[in-house]
């Protein structure tokens, strides 16, 4: 079982995230345990406060290292797996993408970190941080967000958290090109209609245009991902077919 | 005021993060309206049901065109506003960021439609759909988490929402580069201290120390973003300085 603690001057901000949907169910089936914590708790203080103006001046506040230090060493102290990464949201992080949320889905104890507003005092990345993430180039209120989608990403990835063994295999990014187009009922909604292909029943052909507006796709949309990727001979022949139809 | 409605099959995960901190303040100051709808409500079938099998065969489910077209028909027409943004959130869709919180938060009416597990019938993408986004390379379990995520960025760059104007001018990515790093109270936490020019009351030194580690950062971790930028000649030498001491 995944261990996830969060350390959040937030906890309220988790419950409708972590209360519904897979990430509920993934708890239910014992893939996961979530520990919501205030780090304010950990504040030796005596008025609790965890943060503080900045040295040299400017606006904001900034975390102070205690809280987050004695948080965080409890937090290990408790736990039965002795490795534990520690991470970091912020802005200045590594960006995170499917690979990342691969690798930490192998890991046994994760621990994230909020802070809000605030910024972090540097010794708390420098000597308690194992990752920095970014979630992606915008600013946000807080961490807490951010560690929402990381924790979401891994989740779906433990074993038995999602019925269908097939469904992440096919995933955007998993296979290094976007989705191809999906149709449902009605064959015409209102005058727009479905490929025929699609409706044909000839499997051959219907792989073979998913494969094609998979490439179509990604060639219009993400073009970095297709220099990323090897493609197969066979991708490459529908990928040069693509490019003539689009011309 | 901005009026935001978020279509969803999991209202309830959307609670927790209106609920508090800076998206609930700013709801609070009248600045924006949330309003959490249940698509589910608007399917014309007698079970009620959003999503079908995919034309073509396959593992997974896909959301339904009329659902959605009616509500957010329904949605449209009860607008004061006539100018809507239809944001889809997807893993196919343009990356977002920073630039493109700063556009949507002049807009007056956002509609979020968010999937869960399901893929979109395109003819959602393609006729209702005015934004399709994506909130990084990695999947999800739906788009709940991603509607918060661009919910957030936006929300907090309407005016008179952040009590302090000065504080997403100096945000990471509004200025082009990753922030400085940051240091509070104690100047000696067990032993780790605080950069000395911190504590100098000189204000010429701290400015230039921190324009230099902004840079630093950005170029140990960020050169991409560095590549975009047009540097001042100010920044230019402050680089070279790096550049050979970090050698």
């Amino acid at each position: 079982m995944m261990h996830i603690d969060i350390l959040t001057l937030f906890p309220e901000m988790f419950t409708g995230v972590l209360g519904h949907s897979i990430l509920h169910k993934a708890a239910e089936k014992s893939a996961v345990h979530y520990n919501v914590v205030n780090f304010r708790e950990f504040s030796d203080n005596k008025h609790s406060s965890v943060d503080d103006y900045p040295y040299g001046g400017g606006a904001g506040m900034v975390l102070m290292p205690q809280p987050i230090f004695d948080g965080v060493a409890a937090l290990k102290e408790r736990a039965d797996s002795k490795n534990q990464r520690v991470i970091l949201l912020c802005p200045q992080g590594t960006r995170y993408d499917q690979r990342k949320a691969e690798e930490l889905a192998k890991e046994e104890h994760l621990i994230f970190i909020c802070g809000h507003y605030e910024g972090y005092d540097e010794r708390i990345r420098k000597h308690v941080v194992t990752d920095e993430i970014s979630i992606g180039d915008y600013v946000l209120t807080g961490g807490e967000l951010g560690a929402m989608v990381v924790i979401d990403s891994v989740v779906r990835l433990l074993p038995e958290v999602l019925g269908n063994e097939e469904s992440h295999q096919k995933d955007s990014f998993s296979t290094g090109l976007l989705e191809h187009p999906h149709y449902t009922r009605p064959a015409d909604f209102r005058g727009m209609k479905v490929p025929e292909v699609l409706l044909s029943g000839n499997h051959k052909m219907i792989e073979e245009w998913r494969n094609k507006e998979a490439l179509r796709r990604t060639l219009e949309r993400r073009p970095d991902l297709l220099e990323k990727m090897e493609l197969t001979p066979q991708q490459e022949k529908w990928l040069r077919e693509v490019e003539k139809e689009d011309n």
